[in-house]
């Protein structure tokens, strides 16, 4: 069986955080200079460990190998949130190079094609998991030009300020492919909370998101009276309270929500706010409660249209992600080799954030490893898991793509 | 008797009005290139009623009358909020040099001092009341120093960039007068609501404010449970439900309070907040009625923090301004000329807004007249007075002055 080489692993992975560093976290959003110095000494790491490789004209980094036969595709994503922990993603993109020379200095696994691949924009600075939807053709040249991030910038002059101009993107061969693996850290607790050192996706929980607006009137805070006012913030606290008290009530064991980001408009201490605006998503890995949720907020906002003064506008901002089941046969080679490096320590578990496989898994068979986080934090710059985790971690993943390699799924 | 022109008043507040113009309202904010370009064009129209004018030191026009005697200040305030209206602080700018215009063309008149002032961010872009502090000689080179607006801009480098560093500020002569008259548009509902024509301006309301901070902890808004979140949103979601609960229960007739100003940071959708951020201000013409409120925002955040997760922190960001009662004898005169052009068409009454007077009440008599505002509305483009209306405050104002020259207060 290949062996994969803990220093060498560590080492990259460590590397590839100096790439946007600041303090202990990362900020290397997709497409900014950071996150494309990253992708070229991605591309140089890959060409070194004998892929042929490119960086297509979204940004994806894809390593091809020379290999015959059908092909294992294993990475992850290199760009991280604004303000980004340093394994969110970096370290299944490492994962990926680390196998393909792991396999290549074993005489059982040299012949086997591995082919990795470092993705862009899972995180959604411009276009949520961005690169997979690309490989996958499922973005037109239309959802390319309206795409922007958060200060209003166009992914395609992004694009152009990459020095990725004109070249094609790289396009999923679906015959190529036996399948997909990710290793991801888990970002949640239950890991080191149980003990467990590797969970096996069994599936990715639905996202849905909206953006909720108030509109009221905007006036002086000193000459109006309570009673006169059309306060637009006064009118997003309230919903924001009646909102919890109602998800609580419907919630099932794994939901989550959460208010993310608010504004009031103008913004000033001595102006009552005109309008104000709320952003909220929700997960939860059963498409039906999912359904109940989202009724739960139209719901509050047409009661409190209905009471005034301020009008309330529900709209969603993303487009619905539904729960996806990760491939059965590739789960079942991760827990093989997961029971063999951490025997009774590794559980099957759904994923409660969003990864690429969401949307490889329309296409090819998809399935995700997780080590343990510390603490359970993630996206935030005290993001850390154990070195030792991480290394086991890569190792099931090689036994795993050994066994898929050698036996089929 | 002085008689007003109401096409001069009016043309010259609507020329005013052309200086950041914005729809219907303006963007003028103090020492912005809109605001100094509106200060060059009044010190011309000072200089042309007779005065000799300056621009000062910190941005104050000031036109001093060249009669001797003891003189009258008349004024307001020529700067606005982001956002603002066109005749908050500009109409009682235009009063005070069309007071001195008629006044030098009626011969009862001709032989009065009058002053003219456009007082400098009253608005609080930099420094609330910055151009009647500086004059009352109450700032320190280190407020000057320490003065910021909301992007982290020195006054002191708007004030080089307004051409107007190394020029001494204006100081107050108090033996020079014999009073300060304002008028300004009321900004609230209560004289369009009774029907009445002018307010006699009877006391400023004190103001208070604070910022409350929530510090929780940032973490991925996916995998993690619901019940080890500290959200910093949340928690400040609850603190604005409760605030609002406790003060309507303890709140006066004239008590108003608002929440002006919200952040989540780091404000993204998939990220719980790990801080969040309120200004809240409050006033009420008594004092201890301030206390009661000041108490309760700390009992609330004492609570809270007992309970958890997230940690509160109180602190004021603003010198508390306490309740400013008008000098009774200047009100007396605007009151018998407000009973002669609005017979039984007036009132005495509170302001709720802030005004200079707060700061100049404290080194010479002061008194305000208010004219109505269109639905109340002010701080917001929208803000409206009818032309009539503008034109009967200043001649009631004009009678005012007369008869406080005449007389004495």
């Amino acid at each position: 069986m290949p062996r994969i080489h803990p220093t060498r692993l560590l080492d990259d992975l460590n590397h590839l955080r100096t790439f946007g560093a600041e303090g202990h976290g990362v900020v290397r959003p997709s497409l900014s200079a950071a996150d494309m110095a990253a992708r070229h000494w991605l591309r140089e790491r890959m060409t070194e460990a004998g892929l042929a490789t490119t960086i297509d004209g979204v940004g994806n980094v894809l390593g091809r190998s020379h290999q015959r036969g059908r092909a294992l595709l294993v990475g992850s994503h290199a760009d991280t949130q604004p303000q980004g922990g340093w394994l969110d993603g970096a370290m299944g993109v490492i994962y990926g190079l680390e196998i393909v020379r792991a396999f290549a200095e074993d005489p059982t696994t040299r012949d086997f094609a591995v082919d990795a691949v470092a993705w862009v924009d899972e995180e959604g600075t411009y276009l949520g998991c961005l690169g997979s939807r690309s490989f996958c053709g499922m973005l037109s040249q239309a959802d390319l030009e309206a795409a922007r991030n958060a200060q209003g910038e166009r992914l395609t002059a992004a694009i152009d300020a990459a020095g990725l101009a004109g070249i094609a993107p790289a396009r999923l061969e679906t015959q190529r492919y036996v399948g997909y693996l990710e290793a991801h850290i888990e970002q949640g607790p239950y890991l080191e909370a149980d003990r467990k050192k590797i969970g096996v996706v069994t599936s990715i929980v639905g996202i849905r998101g909206c953006r909720i607006a108030f509109r009221g009137q905007q006036n002086h805070a000193g000459t109006t009276p309570m009673p006169r006012r059309k306060d637009a913030g006064v009118a997003l606290i309230d919903f924001g309270y009646k909102l919890r008290q109602a998800f609580q009530a419907i919630a099932g064991p794994q939901t989550v929500w959460t208010i993310g980001r608010v504004s009031f408009s103008p913004g000033a201490a001595s102006i009552i706010p005109g309008e104000a605006d709320m952003i909220l998503q929700y997960r939860d890995p059963d498409e039906a409660r999912l359904d109940t949720l989202e009724r739960t907020v139209y719901d509050l906002a047409n009661r409190a249209n209905r009471a005034g003064p301020v009008e309330i506008t529900v709209t969603r901002n993303r487009t619905p992600i539904a729960p996806t089941i990760m491939h059965a046969g590739l789960q079942r080679h991760i827990a093989d080799a997961a029971e063999r490096h951490a025997p009774g320590a590794w559980v099957y578990m759904p994923s409660a954030a969003g990864h690429d496989p969401m949307v490889l898994s329309a296409h090819l068979p998809c399935a995700m490893l997780f080590v343990p986080s510390i603490g359970g934090i993630s996206h935030d710059f005290a993001e850390d898991s154990h070195a030792d985790d991480i290394v086991r971690g890569c190792q099931v993943l090689a036994d795993a793509a050994a066994a898929i390699l050698s036996g089929g799924t």
